[in-house]
């Protein structure tokens, strides 16, 4: 009988111990053929790994296989010894001895994957997805989108935070209203999640403090540069606040330890991007109506409608809260009541506004949080307030009859908050396969 | 301008801290009250807490509360004075001094949370799911699931894998077939992801390796206590493999690296199910022909399919390395290339197999892998051979044109493997709010 007995040592070599390998050692490198430089009596192929490329040199007449039978986007074994070059990635190049292909593509590129820069409209390398993410500069977006979820994750389960996985397909939406997408569930009608709040609240009663990373389904119609109708939401819930000030103080938190996550283990895509982190050791927090005004003010710009935020304003609370106080974030608190959803906590004070926040990065929303109306009878009657009925809630209600502890919480864009990162404009430079009004492939 | 510098200290005690602390200190505790136990002249109040239960000592005109005011369920922060008490959880009690109720119940309870063990049957619990979960041994469940995906994540990680996040709204499916759910999107016909099978492999391609944890849905109209319609899928997929045997051992190392985590960080949740943990030291690999005939021959069955294996075989498979190996986990490999998807890679010593495993764990599936065709020719033949067309394919096959190395992955059931380390024997035990084919709620 054979047994399976735990991670098999591969012979490979990593880019990490490469650098690390002495001078002389012979080692073995897998890795596709990103770029094959032929200068003549030398050639540079340069191997593509997952952490970084790899120079390797092709000297005529020392390897026995043919140099022009060698193809870029390969999958190749490189055997070699390592040598200091300083020109070369990190110092080191590999001689070749011997290459052994591993697999072949069977046509050319249609894109220059190996060049640092492609250039590409953002639309072409869209419709070439698979392929264009093999450019160094794209892929790296996306280590830094694993990075933002790997701190989104640590930094919350270090707070005493239960992750969670709710359904996706449901009887129905959460925050109701059109913008649901609508199928067919063994003929019954079912609509996908707009987000986990329903759930995210209910476990609130079950866990204390829960988060989820995962998908969100919005049919929204909007073609812009920051709408998608397929994300991916990170979402926390949190009970026992004292008031919504306990979420941003949380969020506040996960932010800061991203940034020191991107600085100890990402330094390397940072440089790829010319990324400079932003600063989140203080967040201001200014309450809507302020921040409506401070604007007004400064960039002498009329107030035309106090209980909206147009994006040219989010744009302006951005621009101001930089020039005034160099401050990369901005906590837009107490939305008007009537934009937010039937479950958010109304000011005591003035309920019109509610005990709730929007993140603004750069200008543009990230977050939309706050503190939930956590007593059922207030529910009940904000519900009934509203016009709406409570059928098809009967579950989600029940977790406030039978008890629920005050409580908030928030969801974050993680393309958003990505493209924000690396300062992008463009939502889909930060999706891996974007989802939009034209767009359901690939 | 008021600002967000981080997480705020709470004075809530937490369980853990609560148990360090000196006796005869004065302390803060919040929890939601689980049971009250009245015996006259003292009475014990049960908070529940995410990380467990907290004794609290009520003593008859000691507290300015009334204890017939007191509601089980409702949210409280109890002030009170540490003592040791060897029959209290932990070996700690906490004497009230102040109750001060942060949010109370409107209703009764319908089932009996604060037993150990409700005597309900799985249908009224999932009825009644956001109340039921609250039970200390339902929500321990979920704990050990958490426990599941932070092992996966952590563990591939470790292991050079990137995580990605790719759609679940599509164009088409990864395995075809009639088990799609459909839905219009914006006009045009659009499936969920039954798989995010074609874009990790796309992925392997930018990445080397990659790994998912996200929904999958399946419109199987299967009622049995091993299926859902809507679960959540722990994918990964490697290149660079030298066969599948690379994916296999992969898989071991992952289930080592789970129970090391559950013995280390759940030992509580471990304690409540009262789970033994299975071997994962060696897991025995026996090819499909031959785990038929070890089964037909020693349990006296007849092999009535050569090319298909029926769950009774399963569990029979299971208990014969049980007994013969005292194993947990069995691979069994090679299966009919006819049970496998297209991009399954074909044994070249005899193309009616493939090289490709299912894992077994305690006689149930719960991993299904292999190694793919990396080779576009390859591809295109087999699908031609099979019938099926490459339209709506062209993306995915652009990535095999384009170059791909030899890889393989595997896809785990979350709820399938958290139910079997558990001990249960309906998925739905380990799934928060269930989709079968008869519910769609809550």
């Amino acid at each position: 009988m054979e047994f399976m007995t735990g991670v098999k040592q591969k012979d490979d070599v990593s880019v990490k111990a490469l650098l690390e390998t002495e001078e002389g050692s012979e080692i073995k490198v897998q890795g596709a053929v990103h770029i094959i430089r032929d200068m003549g009596e030398v050639a540079f192929v340069v191997l593509r790994k997952s952490e970084g490329l790899v120079q390797c040199v092709y000297e005529d007449g020392k390897v026995a296989f043919p140099l022009k039978d060698l193809k870029e986007e390969s999958a190749v074994e490189v055997k070699g010894t390592v040598r200091k070059e300083e020109r070369a990635p990190g110092g080191v190049e590999v001689c070749i001895l011997e290459i052994r292909v591993l697999s072949e593509p069977t046509e050319p590129m249609p894109l220059a994957v190996n060049k640092w820069k492609m250039n590409t409209s953002l639309e072409a390398m869209l419709n070439m997805r698979p392929i264009a993410l093999r450019n160094v500069r794209e892929r790296a977006k996306f280590k830094i989108q694993e990075a933002v979820v790997r701190a989104f994750r640590d930094f919350l389960h270090s707070q005493g935070f239960t992750e969670i996985h709710t359904p996706k397909i449901g009887a129905k939406g959460a925050e109701g209203g059109a913008n649901i997408f609508k199928l067919d569930y063994f003929h019954h009608p079912a609509v996908l999640a707009q987000s986990p709040q329903f759930y995210k609240q209910m476990l609130v009663g079950v866990f204390d403090r829960v988060f989820e990373v995962g998908p969100v389904f919005r049919a929204e119609k909007h073609n812009t540069k920051r709408h998608l109708n397929e994300y991916t939401s990170l979402d926390f819930e949190m009970g026992y606040i004292e008031d919504y000030t306990d979420i941003m103080s949380m969020e506040t938190g996960f932010l800061q330890y991203l940034m020191e996550l991107l600085k100890k283990e990402y330094q390397k895509e940072l440089d790829i991007l010319n990324v400079k982190l932003p600063k989140t050791d203080q967040i201001p927090s200014v309450p809507f109506a302020k921040a409506k005004e401070l604007v007004a003010e400064k960039y002498n710009r009329k107030i035309r409608n106090p209980f909206d935020l147009e994006p040219e304003e989010e744009v302006l609370i951005g621009r101001y809260f930089k020039e005034e106080y160099d401050a990369d974030f901005v906590f837009v608190t107490e939305y008007p009541s009537k934009k937010r959803p039937f479950y958010a906590m109304d000011d005591p004070k003035d309920p019109r506004y509610t005990l709730s926040f929007d993140l603004l990065f750069h200008g543009l929303e990230i977050t939309t949080g706050g503190q939930r109306i956590h007593d059922y009878r207030m529910l009940s009657e904000k519900i009934a307030a509203r016009g709406m009925t409570e059928e098809g809630m009967e579950q989600y209600l029940s977790a406030f009859k039978h008890g629920m502890p005050p409580h908030g919480g928030l969801g974050i864009g993680l393309e958003r908050l990505t493209m924000k990162l690396i300062g992008e404009d463009n939502v889909r430079e930060t999706t891996l396969f974007p989802r939009d009004l034209s767009r359901l492939e690939p």
